[in-house]
């Protein structure tokens, strides 16, 4: 992968490489995946078990893969603020090598809470930022709208999502090149006096934040239809429409494909058009982004599902080095200094 | 239809009939059905309007049909509080007439605001319940799962969705015969300490209530899962569910039908499968169901899709009549008696 004429440092990717649900395997093959692709990767975790696991990549020796020793790992049923204190543990290895400047991004697999706090609690927050939150891509009918936040924060201020409009301005015009992204508040009604107590409020602080793009309320039905680039919304509610949104999608291509098999007749057609669902179900699927940044802390931050695959892995590695390419971060604290905290 | 041996007493339904984005049209060709089907309607709205309406349908005089004559009508773009003081709006005399024990529920399709207001301040309040709220039903792997509030509250106290789960469990024991139905509390992890700040509270009620069959936090991908019976909510996270979920529907199916129309095999394809997707289209019609019921009030109330077609005006009438052979509102009296304010 090379540099842009932006000029930002090669540095290497931090996997959490002994994260989420399987361990260490799906996280060596997709960094193995990606090295093939050019990304430099630090795999992060017991170094025992990672050479084990790279043992098992014919060739891998030769490509840009290095073993940070960390013994420690947060457990998937620890909770969120065991980070602290816990300095060998992955997830703070990992944020500590991007915090020194000797990676550009953290990936990871694991403990979602255990990722966000030990982000916040290295890398600290951009400036103006009272909260980190995940931003996330959903298709849409013409592309992908951005959410957030898809879960960071359950109880949230109306100024929390008029600073995450602005991240996720900034984030898409630098990383997708959209120039004048629109944001759409989740609300219950398009019209302005319709919302509960704090998107009320927050349409008012969107409403006279004039470098927005501001569409007004979106509705639920919205977010599939693509009416804005960007949907804000509390941690609670987006996470919920996201795993509704996955759920609801399992369930009917479930029911797409058990129709497609009653009966000769439905077993022919669904032989026929198997490859064209199978790419319809491609857009739904998780592993496509890979991962969900974290936005508003003071560097790179991905946090994946649980049961992450090698391609999700992957797909979040190249993703973590075509934003630092961007120089996110930098543009993100550049553009932010200009805003009101 | 007959009266069940509960004998509760043969009532006609009271239909808003001029109510909805599509005026009387649609209303009145859906209470023809219903009628046919032995469901008495009245009419409400303009005499005159409703009579030529009428006039399009061959045969109409035969069948349990009576028009109510009210003269106004709540707009669309009317303020919900705009019932207040309209006597003559079809809403108003709709709900006059079920107060007054002229007819057993009544059902509309226009301004949903204002049909709770109406229902509201001319029914009042069940026992024990602060706020009514609106329960729908939507699909899943193993059925249908009742979801609440969907719109009627944006802003909640935890205390509302604990009388929430009591007005479900009762709804789904008398009208579908579920005998100790689960309740799931919509949150964003299933573990009892996860959620906001209203869900932790309401958790906790939850949790005390005996007569409950409370199964604990669900998650957006449960919905569709159908991992519990009902699911309580509050209306703001709820009406996005609901829209997401029906949006979402719409996009997905749209992807498969275009996937199917996209070369020779996968046309060929696509004309083996229509009748079996199209019998998954189904499942998610709003029509199917025809209309949600306000649960709370003193009274069968049930608001529909602005929106809505003949079916869904026709379903939604068969529902109520449905629901008063049931005995629900006295059913819900007496069971509502016995539990903590």
């Amino acid at each position: 992968m090379t540099a842009e004429p932006s000029g930002a440092p090669e540095l290497p990717i931090a996997l959490d490489a002994v994260g989420g649900d399987h361990g260490a395997p799906p996280n060596v093959a997709g960094a193995v995946q990606a090295a093939k692709a050019g990304v430099k990767v630090l795999l992060v975790g017991d170094q025992v078990k990672l050479h084990a696991e790279l043992g098992k990549h014919p060739g891998a020796g030769a490509l840009p893969l290095e073993v940070v020793d960390a013994p420690d790992v947060i457990g998937m049923d620890e909770h969120a603020s065991d980070v602290r204190g816990r300095r060998e543990a992955s997830i703070n290895v990992a944020a500590k090598l991007v915090k020194d400047g000797k990676a550009a991004a953290l990936v990871s697999m694991g403990h979602s809470g255990a990722t966000m706090a030990a982000s916040l609690l290295t890398l600290g927050r951009l400036p103006g930022i009272d909260r980190p939150a995940i931003l996330t891509h959903l298709p849409t009918r013409s592309g992908a709208v951005a959410v957030l936040d898809v879960g960071a924060n359950a109880d949230v201020k109306a100024s929390y999502l008029a600073q995450w409009a602005q991240l996720a301005s900034i984030y898409l015009r630098v990383v997708e090149a959209r120039e004048n992204p629109t944001v759409g508040l989740l609300s219950i009604g398009e019209e302005d006096h319709k919302g509960n107590a704090v998107t009320l409020e927050a349409h008012a602080l969107l409403r006279a934040q004039a470098e927005l793009n501001f569409y007004g309320n979106v509705e639920g039905g919205d977010v599939f239809k693509g009416t804005t680039d960007i949907v804000v919304t509390d941690g609670f509610t987006g996470n919920i429409v996201l795993k509704l949104a996955e759920g609801e999608a399992r369930v009917l291509f479930g029911w797409v494909k058990d129709a497609l098999s009653g009966g000769v007749l439905a077993k022919l057609g669904g032989l026929l058009v198997r490859d064209s669902l199978r790419a319809v179900a491609e857009r739904m699927d998780p592993s496509t982004y890979g991962a969900s940044i974290l936005l508003g802390v003071r560097g790179l931050s991905y946090i994946g599902h649980g049961s992450a695959d090698d391609r999700a892995v992957k797909n979040a590695l190249l993703r973590a080095a075509r934003a630092h390419e961007s120089r996110l971060i930098e543009r993100l604290s550049e553009q932010l200094k200009g805003t009101p905290a």
